[in-house]
């Protein structure tokens, strides 16, 4: 799929069919994922690859309701921060590299015909905590996000992306 | 460009060809900015798009070293968050918001064979003070990154990109 027709149609897919993505397709969405920019070119990113049915569900449980389309994904990604590598003279770039990991990912996804889902986990401190002693981290690993991947369910409508383009939030020169 | 190729080969572009950025180019850079996911649809970002030289210098005084590019820049990007839009659950969710949407715009400039530069900004508060101030920005609108555009200079050698590919970032299942 080219670049700028990727960006533009990549909407959320919630609703997913029972199809297995490969480990190439997969390894494809991580090596997009570690492509990005970061801070001092830190790297402060780490991923945890879920498949396991039961993982995916206390995963779900733990997010909540916006979490729920993870019972049906191929994979789930918990997407996190190293705070060890992060930049020592200012940690929390460490948000903003991860974000644009993840990012990376769902446009590598798109582009492979695997619709996936943003849930939203970091700053709510709540899930973080408890995805954390989920997957019994180091307190140096952050939970910033997890990734919801699988194939589109074809039987859903496929509503066309709205356009979020808004002429106001752009100014010239000035504010 | 092909999406996967674009997200591979993507790397920060520093100098930059005496060569303008058309507006057509500049509007779909702008638009697949607002393309990317954000909490709750929030959409809580907004751009000041700046070509003024004058402008530019000043951003790079205010950044130090890093933001040199900007001095050789066609276009400057400050990219900010707008807390008044922000969730209201968990308002910090805007620095993840605001961090995709200057990730799609590296994007769409690179598949339009437009370089560009993250330049670091938010949470180094300093900067952030500062650049706030040179715009005037309300208390509510808080400027997260600078992205430097310009048309890369072809008298640089063009290294090709490194990988960032480690797979010992990759956990399977648990930690």
């Amino acid at each position: 799929m080219e670049t700028i027709q990727a960006l533009m149609t990549r909407k959320s897919v919630r609703k997913y069919a029972d199809r297995e993505i490969g480990n190439q397709e997969l390894l494809t969405i991580l090596k997009a994922g570690m492509s990005g920019p970061s801070s001092v070119n830190s790297r402060d990113w780490t991923f945890i690859v879920v498949r396991d049915r039961k993982t995916l569900n206390q995963m779900a449980d733990i997010n909540g309701r916006p979490a729920e389309p993870l019972r049906a994904a191929n994979v789930g990604i918990l997407v996190c921060g190293d705070l060890e590598r992060a930049f020592t003279k200012a940690r929390d770039y460490w948000i903003i590299d991860v974000s644009i990991a993840a990012q990376n990912m769902i446009l590598a996804a798109h582009a492979l015909g695997i619709g996936s889902v943003w849930l939203g986990t970091y700053p709510q401190m709540d899930r973080v905590t408890k995805q954390a002693a989920l997957f019994g981290l180091p307190e140096t690993v952050i939970p910033h996000s997890i990734i919801a991947f699988g194939y589109p369910d074809e039987r859903e409508e496929e509503a066309p992306k709205k356009s979020f383009f808004e002429e106001d939030r752009i100014h010239c020169e000035k504010w």
